[in-house]
Order: structure tokens, then sequence, then C-alpha cells
């Protein structure tokens, strides 16, 4: 009773990227008014990146100007750098989420700086910031690198120390990058940052690639994170890994927080219905269980003896 | 450190019940010899019950005279009545698992008596167990019903009241049947069962259906449960609902419990390639994400910014 988390929707950032053939800007639209319409109040609705290096996205100005006036939406988007992410409020952009790794190889990969640049960029644009703007700091590969495998939870503490103070408002968010964290460490490092900084909003997102999305999101609520971010159908699969699915589903969370009576505002059949949609994109990689099980839990099992 | 869980393979009966096709004897015997060669040591291997109502099973006393010998294997068998249970005995049987129902009309749709004749049948299964040989007893529907919903788990508890005594040495399995608990709920019924009967152990048999399989089994095992039950693949899934995925993946667990540090006795490697053979039955429907994600692992993802 009384307990709320806010789930944020990354679908048509993290979850579109990925995905191969080019969907239409108008399909992007409104993929985000039905998402704002089943409850969803805010959207990562795109992100601020080279166009050639990701074509996918190159459109997020036009999404941002005609999804932006949505009502009570928080229009979120992802910005690697300084300078996207002055170009991103130039577009009009009034919540940035600025993102830098943890491991260094990983942003090497991602956003072609070494981390200290990036967090010299952070402060840079974090100066910049005008009023009535917001920020997020993801830290990617916050628990386990692609390249340098387990991040050792101190160094993202570390970076916690040098960054929090930078922008003492700006909601911090634990990205499990690869999926590959579990339970236990999730805790264990959520724990630990909301006990150094009391006065930061936490937030985390999961990757459901091994299986442990739901099971990584309840152990952060668990330790008292009340942010998660998620992807409408689990959309996010790496398109270089068939088959490996990516974000934890925004239904299957919306569904678990609903079966032990936390509020997220979400309608989940509204959402529900939204997802059968978007796991049908032409080349999407669709990951989470509940639509199918809500599909069939009229359909009773048989005879069997079943436990 | 030293932490360990044992993990009870129960494809062989729960997974390939619901399989239309029929799977070879043949076929059934090799899969539980790898199993245990990959480091299951108790599978249930199969069923007692009428062949007509489930002849997927009907080969069950041969699968079990061909694997019941294998060295350091507990070849557990599944029976829904007294009468199912000194068949079993007679076959050769050595770990019973009795299964009843928490909730009635789960109980008679599945075993075809009310929950109080079972419980009589249990007591008089007990009173003929000859010595050497064990029992579990497997509630079905302790947290929710297909028919019913919610279970109260004062429900639970109060036919764990009447049923513990009877077979003071049974282990005791609390089934998530329908995959609709949340981990909440699983941690407060696991927590209060334990302190309820400290002297007995304990298993959780979570399905997926929902999403929560990982997280269930997380929440239980924070609070002290240490016998899982888990199917390979993710068998199991319901005939009559399509896309539906059944109970949590062997290998999944395995995986879960690995990262954190909790010894399974599993070799993962040689489990995922028994899931991607199991996967791939005629007529398997297959959950879990572990497979693909290990088959993807080393592909990574490309220069688009990720988090």
């Amino acid at each position: 009773m009384g307990q709320a988390v806010e789930i944020v929707e990354v679908g048509p950032r993290d979850g579109l990227q990925g995905i191969g053939p080019f969907v239409p800007t108008a399909t992007k639209i409104a993929l985000v008014e039905r998402l704002h319409a089943a409850g969803l109040a805010r959207i990562e609705i795109g992100s601020f990146v080279s166009a050639a290096a990701l074509p996918q996205l190159g459109d997020t100005p036009e999404v941002l100007r005609r999804c932006g006036g949505l009502p009570g939406l928080v229009a979120q988007v992802l910005v690697p750098t300084e300078r996207r992410g002055r170009e991103a409020l130039a577009a009009g952009a009034r919540f940035l989420a600025y993102v830098l790794s943890v491991s260094e190889p990983h942003n090497r990969s991602n956003v072609r700086r070494s981390p200290d640049e990036s967090a010299e960029d952070y402060r840079r644009l974090a100066a910049a910031l005008p009023a009535g703007t917001r920020m997020r700091l993801n830290l990617a590969t916050a628990f386990d690198c692609p390249f340098a495998g387990r991040v050792d939870p101190a160094a993202t503490l570390a970076l916690l120390d040098r960054l929090v103070p930078v922008l003492p408002g700006a909601e911090v968010c634990l990205c499990d990058t690869t999926g590959r964290a579990d339970p236990d460490g999730v805790a264990t490092l959520s724990a630990a940052a909301l006990a150094r900084f009391p006065g930061t909003r936490f937030a985390f997102h999961a990757h459901d690639t091994y299986g442990l999305g739901t099971a990584n999101v309840h152990a952060a609520f668990e330790r008292g994170i009340r942010v998660f971010d998620a992807s409408v159908a689990g959309l996010g699969g790496c398109p270089f890994a068939p088959g490996a699915t990516g974000n934890v589903a925004t239904e299957d969370l919306a569904w678990m927080f609903a079966r032990r009576g936390v509020q997220t505002g979400i309608a989940l059949e509204r959402l529900v219905a939204v997802a059968r949609d978007a796991a049908a994109l032409p080349g999407a990689t669709a990951g989470g269980r509940v639509r199918d099980a809500l599909a069939a839990a009229d359909r009773l099992c048989g005879a069997a003896p079943t436990v």
C-alpha cells in the first residue's frame, strides 16, 4: 500500500536502435503516443548521435518535436557527448540522459573516447544546462562489460564519487548493459550507492539477456531503488546476437509490480496491446513473457497432473 | 562462499508431459542420462498416472528401470494417489513426489478428488512407505490457482499444519503452478513455512510463464530455501496455451546461481548442450534465455551507444 515506482520506457530508443529496417517516423510517433496513453509518463524517445552511425534514430529531432508536448510526458533523449547534448537542447529537449561507461573499453567502443574525456564532457554539459532542464547520468557497464567481464563495484562507486557532485540533482542510472549482473550483485551495488549518496535519485536499467531481468529489478527494488528502465515487448536485442533478447520488457515489470501491489501508473491491458504491435515490427527481436501468458490465461491446461 | 543449492530437474516429467508427439523412450532415457552427466543429481524421470490420460508418460516404468541405477542419481517419480504410489514402489521407485493442490478446484481437476481425499491418500501412502524410500510432498497451487486465483497463504500453511506431521522426513515443495506468484509473495510464504517447520526441508517449484521464474527462485533462496525445481530448456508449456512457457529453465537457474557464487554441481556448458537438443524436440515449447545468450556472447554489439 502506498508503494510506487517509476518505469521509464526506453523502447523507442534502446529498443528500436537495434532494428535494421528503418521504422517510419510516423510509426515511432504513434508508438510514443500509445505508450504515453498506456500510462508511461517518461519515455526515452530517441538519441542525439551520428545519423551516419545510427540511421534508425536519425529522426529523433522530429519525434521530439511531435511528441515533446504530449500532456504530462517527460520526453527523455540519450546523448553521448557535450556536443550532442547541446544539439538536443537546441532541438527542444528538456530531459537529457548522458551516457558513459564505467569500463574503459566499452566507453571507447561506445562513444569513442576515454571515460575521463566523457567525464569532462559531462562536467561541461552540466555547467551549460539551462534552467528547467533535467539530466540523468547513465552509468553503462556498471556491473559487467562485454569486453572486460565483471566490473568491480568499487570502480562504479569511485566514478559516482567523481560525478555525482558535478550535478547533485541529476538522476543516476546503474545500467546492466550485458544482462550478466546477478540479483545479489545488483542488491549489493544498489544498497552501497543509496547509502553513499542519500540525496540522489537512483535508477536501474536491466537487460533480460540471461533471464535475470525481473530478478535483478526486484533485487534493486528491495534495496530501495524506485526508478526502472524497461522496453516495450522487451525490444533491444543486439542485431549481431540472434536470439539474444534485450531490455527487460515493460509489460513484465508492470505485471510484477502490479502483482505485488506496487503502483506504476500503467494500464497493463493497454500496454500489452502496444507491446503486441511493437513485437511485430519488421526486424524486431521481442522478449518478455507477459504478452503470451495473458493471451493464454483463459485457456486452461488439461487433465495431466500439474504442479 | 560455501553456499549450495540442489536443483531438481523435472524436465523429463513436467517438461515432456505437455508435448503432443510421443517422445520415444530411447530419447527420454538419453535425455535423463545426459542431464545426469551434466551434474543433475536428482531428476524427476516421469510419473505414475493413467497412461490413457497421459500417454506421453506411459513408459515411465521402463525409463525408471533403465535410469534408476545411474550412479549417484536420485530418480524421482510423481504420483497423484496412494494406488499410483504403490505401483511406483512396485516398479522400483525409491523417491516419490506425491502431488496435491491447496486449491480444491485445481485438485479436483488435476487428480479427480477433494483435497481431503488426497490428504487421506497421502497418509496411507506415507504409512506404507518401505524403509529406504523417500517422499516429497508437492503442494500445487500453493500461491495461485488457475480456477480460483490467488491462494491465501494461510490456506497453504494450514495444509502444511495437517500434512507435515504425517511424515516429518518428507521434503515439501511449494509449487507456483500458474507462474503468477510474485517475488514478495514467494518470500513471505517461504519465510513463514521455514519458520513454522524448522525441521522440514522445503523446495520451490517455479514456472516462468509471466517472466518471474528466476525472480521468484531468488526470492525463495534469499529466505532460506535451498531446493529448486527446474526444467531443461524451460520445457513445460501448456499445450492449450500457445507461446506460454512453462517451468523455469534449468540452465537459467544454473547460470544465476553460478554468477552469484552458489554451488549447484551443474556443468553449465554440458547442460546447455542438452538444453539445445531438448528445445528442438518436436512439439516442444522452450523457454529460458541462457541458451541463446551464451550462443551470442562472443558476438559483440556494434557501434550504437548502448547502456
